[in-house]
């Protein structure tokens, strides 16, 4: 049986709570069962070197673990002086989502940072991230409009992110810690509602991975993003 | 008037909330009005390399603070790959302050990490990590005691801790953001609810401060010390 | 026209030239066009922590490029006194897919780096680094067996990788620099001959790509993967 | 029976010898007894980002200590690659009395660096780096007034720093190595000859303190301080 | 007998290719007997900070080894995080030597940066790469004269470097691994073709050397830096 | 004229202060004119790993340099969190001379480390530090002897340091900061009385220099050794 009693293609529970920071131009905290990411969005009147003088936008994000998010702890980065390479590689990951979610021009010379910190850890805490940061940036792009900081809507691509895996020979959706220490293989999707890809991140654990499986992952992730981006919807009204 | 509508001598509305960490032994959730703490209690059977073979156990702590938590972004300490002297000054107060709290030779060979992180800061933010740690410390305590890893109860000595801050010529307490970066004087204090003290430090932020004006600030900690001792003691049950 | 004179499914010319390190247990120069990679396997009689006491061996990467083996310089890592993101990712993906080559457990308690260097690059350095050490840990491996250090031949998986990508509305395997700059979409895939996938990294760069789009990009990258794992086979004889 | 033969209120022989430095526009070597901190005062003509273009100064400090200054040798921080959060937190405590010392507007657009080096430590190394660091900075002040950088007198107010603390049960002021090891309550004490407070650090080691310890710690360390102040009065003539 | 067979005074086989990189402004492969250093030469239209304005130019180097260029494997200087003093000095002493070797004047306001990157290593890599990098400064020289960047031919004083040393009682040119671990006394030498020196390192390994040892040493350098000298004019043309 | 009015190939007033430090095993202030360096000698009953079970010793050093000890303040090298390559050099010369004046295996398995901290820099901060480290050395051994921790006198072979430099024409001995900032050539000595060399180092600062320089420097810089021999004789006894 799965954690919440759920089908293999079903997600966990999946909660979006906007507006947590009193200070952050945008915020949400996002969980997916146990596992609760606070995302805040912070907004700046410059942008990295390479854009200065293009007029265009830009949206990084920062990837953070608290040491005892998971079941022991880990050695907190600043004191051990470094980001891991899973730390890099996942805020690089969550970066390029986000800045496929908008048109970059259309921000004008200005830097969004999503900061993604992990509260609680049960798998899936780069595809809440991702799809936690989506909300949080339109918020603090409103949150500028509504200052008349920027004046022009501009044009976004709603998107989330979801694990997809073979555990047990079966494939399943939103694995939790357990299943996604025990899957086979691993996938991370990052897409919009219907069904156009930003991310496809598979990975065969101990078990290598055939065409057909591919689809099945696919498939299976697709339609959770569906909800997901449903869910981003509501909330954001 | 200031925050929360409050006099000179009140603390602002404090929240303990236990438990809010699936993972760690003691967790505790602080709040001082707009500032919040995570505070994590986590177990380690081992001991730094200066106590093995002694018995004795170990308490110490860290701090932290996320990117966002405070009214303009901060660097991520684990980018720029080094602890600020501000961090490393907090944490060695509160792990000195816990250390206080409990006997440590009857924890057995073990330490205890406090990890506090801060998601929101408007002010006080040692201040309330040093209350929330006290609860965190003594819930895994506690933890350890039911899963029969310590079998005698070891013996605790309750505090907490408060700023107190002479701000327009008038002594207050538990100082928020803007009161703390207007405050002439600036005084961090940890008691137990008798009145004995851990941790005194005083600074003269704009103006030097005489004997009287030390005593009244003492005088409105250890007041708002004794509040402080009887929310963890209610919260602890 | 692309470089090479080539269609969009073929490769560029490959070599692999084995044995180039007078010290390293096993080697190989491999060039895709006028990328050229230096990978050597070094092997030691130890494992890493978690594997100590388990009988079991390990495969680790490490990647790295000489500073002026690009159009322009890059700072040395060295110097800036820490590896990129970029480098970390690809050092990882690069460990990951060769312990997928190989069963661990067969190889005994030792450990098996390896160092994939790139003297000149050109786009696919990380599928040239994974195609080339794939032949130099085979030889590595020949190596001990031949030294009668390793009595049983480990059971071994042929890989290799290849770049994928959309560049100008059409499906290109093995970019070079310049198409790679230019892309739409980006996928690194590393798999059997036979098909099966091991690692699948796909990217939206200027555009969302559909199931179409990774379904022609999956099939042009596992074309092109069977001829490079038959070149491996030549080599390895 | 104390070290110098001295009572519980008493300072260890103090010297303070100026212009140690061929190079530095101030300088100073303080000895409390065998504790020796050369102190040197540089100057340069720019403020720190914060401060530029509001035409007022800055100070700051470094400190420092010889590998052996100690009984046994301690790792050099430079070889480790970072500084401990004891010399930060010193460094830190230093910079904040001496800006206290001095009306910063009336230095102009410059900083002064205090670099306290301890030569040899015994115990009170802070507080003989504060003491030392008023002189070196007194002097850097008249250099740059004899040179005409500085036309107009900046408005200074002499401090000095003593420790203090309850040892074998006594309140005793200015602590030797072996004193402070065996502390109960360790105090430290910046102020004026006058009585009025700058910083106020008081830790209780294994004991808590009371009010009425508090009360005689801090009157043992006035009265201390107002000694020490005489005696840079007389250096700086 | 000496590895090549050859005499106290010979150098090992030298071989100095050319136009090794398809990107650097000048390249060379360099290969003293199983040394072998790749070199390129990169410019930059910019000089450091202290050169600013002075319309002169500069010329640095940095070296790296190739983890497994040695017999054994090193780790990775970048993901120790740090250069080790060895590099640092090495480094260090090539560009000074090179920059003995042209008019910095004549080169304009730009900077010539000579990256050395040992790929295997049999004893002798820092004279092999000085010995390289005033082939591949010349080349970068030239490329930027027939690009029309630079007009006027700069001054260049062609030099190379030897190691000598006092290996079973003989002075020796040239050691190769093997005799350098086991040499009595080691010195490096660079120089002219006429004799004058750029540098002279001689320290005592096992043995001090006397004035006559000394003499002997430099008598052997400075013959066989005429034949390295010869050779670079060789390749140079 | 050269400072304290004497000839090229005069020393500056030379001063070995022994046992300036209370706690180190052996200590010197050496003094090359304005020149001052702090040198303690510690010991430690370990070695380093390559040495464990061989039964010999090790000698080591370490350099450092107060921030204003120069003419202008340099970062301190702890805040930049690492050693610049001058340093790195430094250290490493000074540990392989100290290592050339006593006979390891005589010494038991013990480390020696030599801490040369320059507090104020003239010129020949390398070479100073070198001849107060023989004495450092030979006191430590001393009051190992003492202690009855060293039963067999080491076995020893005094030996100093001299900078040697062409300025303006002329071979002088022991450059001043002024004279080596614009010497020609320069040269740094280790050797012993009777004229056996340690180690050797000439530069060609702006000229590159013939064999009769080269010579010239030799003699001078030998003959300057043997009064700094004698000068370490009469400080031992």
């Amino acid at each position: 049986m799965r954690s919440f009693n759920r089908g293999a293609l079903d997600l966990r529970p999946v909660t979006l709570t906007p507006g947590v920071s009193r200070y952050a131009e945008g915020s949400v905290q996002v969980e997916f069962g146990h596992t609760k990411v606070l995302v805040t969005c912070s907004t700046e009147e410059r942008v990295p070197p390479h854009l200065v003088g293009k007029g265009t936008g830009w949206v990084t994000a920062e990837y953070g673990m608290l040491p005892r998010a998971t079941h022991s702890r880990n050695q907190r980065e600043s004191a051990k002086g470094k980001q891991t390479g899973r730390t890099m590689e996942i805020q690089r990951l969550i970066g390029r989502s986000l800045r496929a979610a908008v048109d970059l021009a259309s921000l004008g010379p200005r830097t969004f940072t999503l900061d993604c910190d992990v509260l609680q850890a049960d798998g899936g805490t780069r595809t809440a991230s991702i799809t936690g940061a989506y909300v949080a940036l339109v918020l603090a792009i409103r949150s500028l409009q509504k200052a008349g900081t920027l004046t022009k809507p501009p044009k976004l691509t709603p998107l989330a992110a979801v694990s997809v895996g073979v555990v047990k020979g079966e494939v399943r959706v939103d694995l939790d810690y357990d299943e996604d220490s025990n899957a086979d293989v691993d996938l991370n999707l990052v897409a919009t509602a219907d069904g156009r890809m930003v991310e496809l991140q598979g990975t065969a654990e101990h078990q290598l991975f055939d065409r057909k499986t591919l689809d099945a992952m696919v498939d299976g992730g697709l339609a959770a993003i569906q909800q997901l981006v449903a869910a981003q919807a509501k909330v954001l009204g």
